[in-house]
């Protein structure tokens, strides 16, 4: 018996702060062109008034996928957590203005909402310092029964890995989610954060996920080896689904032995290619949860990728679909 | 005896809440498309509960003018008053970045920092609601001999007679200027804000402000009467130096008998038009600063006007005027 929740995000709830910065402010700063790092507060402090004027927004990996999957319709919730502060009630408005569900309260004190410094060179790459503020607060207590409830799906990310309770709730959301009825599917995050936590990542892909999101790379650094058709030998001998991402040379699907091999769509102009793995998981999962077959799922996913790099920002604009056939 | 700072802005110092609306948004807030109203708390609370996901950005019409003016180059100091929260910090720190010095502490107390519902639609016209707050509290204790210093010029906004003490203290504020050598300059903000204020206004532009800059509605407001022709006739007969913009009609200087037309420079894709009168103002400002021929300084207004219409937002992104012949 599920509620009418087609998708429901767990994941860091962060306001993307951005900025244009040449490569000598990451020099400067010591940050590794196109990495994203933890910061504590003093060093975000530091970071934010060396660097020039900047527009904020809402982001967050998983959050980004669940606001994209609202913008084509589908029902939402999330849980993630923000500080009872300005940012934390912009971050929330955003996701609620869409419909999503928030289904955590704002915490009356305690570190304020988390903020990720994105540094954009003249290259269109992004550099992000992330201050997880808030977001380290979540905890096992906020897993529950009725936080949960009983979607068709829920999304993990894997960046929830690096707060403290994060592997445990993960594991008890899943629990909760499969005795729910409810399909757990995992967003790799990145694969520095998969070696991070590799142990931790393997197990619950073998275990506890049965939809997997990844780019090629996080996937590669999961299996331990590289090469997406070697990938493909081995993802195809397990029971997860795998949706692959590889940038300009599209994506490949793995379920068993059905594969899918979907080409990107060519784009003349790429804004920012920030967020296209998290709006191609949208339109995937979207098509998933409308019991589309796979092929067409991946083309949801690369349709929603394709319109999110031609615009400044991780989160389709609404509207941005509009010309696109939906369900 | 000058300090070395080229402009220093007073004004409301605003963050921008940006978001895509369509024109039934406007019908059911009951909002004239394209004006600028005022709203109270409440009426700010509803309007951003019904509106879709935004983006927030550092505004306000002479702070823009400041950051240009600094984005060009230039020294700047800025007068306007935030609250010590969250979009007060990222004002600042959007104006320090730049190397604006901001010569007010953030108040302890008080309302939040101003926002302005910065409402799109699909033509491309914004239809703005703004939520005054902790500007408000602006007051003749903020302008004093140390606060203004001794800049080569200041320039004042209209929208600065909204305030209670507003008319006050920008008469206080020329008064100072004047006295330390300072030309003083008056931006007409909206041709509503004229006709709220026009007796007052008349009387500054008369006996205080050296220079006016404007978009042609609002000098039609202030002179009581229609067409850039009689405008020129009454204006030239003038001590004061007026800088009217006529957006795809291009520009007028007028002082005295000296008189500049400058045409727009063709642009084929207008991203968002907010803003054009304001970096017109800082390109406008930056030639006069320094020294430059009304013609060349007509120039300066309208390349920084053609760039910030090709692109998102208000504020001229940094680097935006690198291929300019800059002084």
């Amino acid at each position: 018996m599920t509620d009418n929740v087609q998708l429901l995000g767990i994941s860091n709830a962060i306001v993307d702060v951005l900025s244009h910065v040449d490569s000598t402010f990451l020099e400067n700063i010591g940050a590794e062109p196109g990495s994203m790092t933890l910061i504590d507060l003093d060093r975000a402090h530091d970071i934010y008034n060396r660097m020039g004027p900047a527009t904020e927004m809402s982001g967050g990996s998983v959050a980004n996928t669940i606001a994209g999957f609202a913008n084509l319709g589908g029902t939402t919730a999330y849980i993630g957590k923000v500080r009872d502060d300005q940012l934390g009630r912009i971050f929330n408005h955003d996701m609620k203005s869409l419909g999503v569900d928030i289904r955590l309260p704002k915490a009356a004190n305690g570190a304020p909402t988390a903020r990720s410094h994105v540094l954009i060179t003249a290259d269109g790459q992004r550099t992000m310092q992330t201050y997880l503020g808030a977001c380290l607060e979540l905890g096992l207590a906020d897993i529950t029964e009725e936080s949960i409830g009983a979607p068709r799906a829920i999304l993990i990310e894997g960046y929830v890995w690096d707060i403290a309770e994060g592997p445990a709730l993960a594991k008890r959301a899943a629990d909760i989610a499969h005795a729910a009825g409810a399909n757990v599917a995992l967003s790799l995050s990145d694969s520095f954060c998969v070696e991070r936590h590799h142990e931790s990542f393997s197990n619950f892909v073998a275990n506890d996920a049965d939809i997997v999101v990844a780019d090629e790379d996080e996937v590669y650094a999961l299996l331990g080896m590289p090469g997406i058709e070697e990938a493909i030998d081995t993802l195809e001998r397990r029971e997860t689904l795998f949706a692959i991402t590889r940038s300009e040379k599209g994506s490949v699907i793995v379920r068993g032995d059905e594969h899918v091999i979907q080409s990107a769509t060519h784009v003349e102009d790429v804004v920012d290619t920030t967020g296209a793995g998290d709006a191609y998981a949208a339109g995937f999962l979207y098509g998933l949860a409308n019991g589309l077959p796979l092929g067409h799922c991946a083309q949801y996913g690369t349709h929603c990728a394709t319109r999110v790099i031609q615009q400044l920002g991780a989160r389709i604009e609404p509207g941005l679909l509009d010309d696109f056939e939906v369900l």
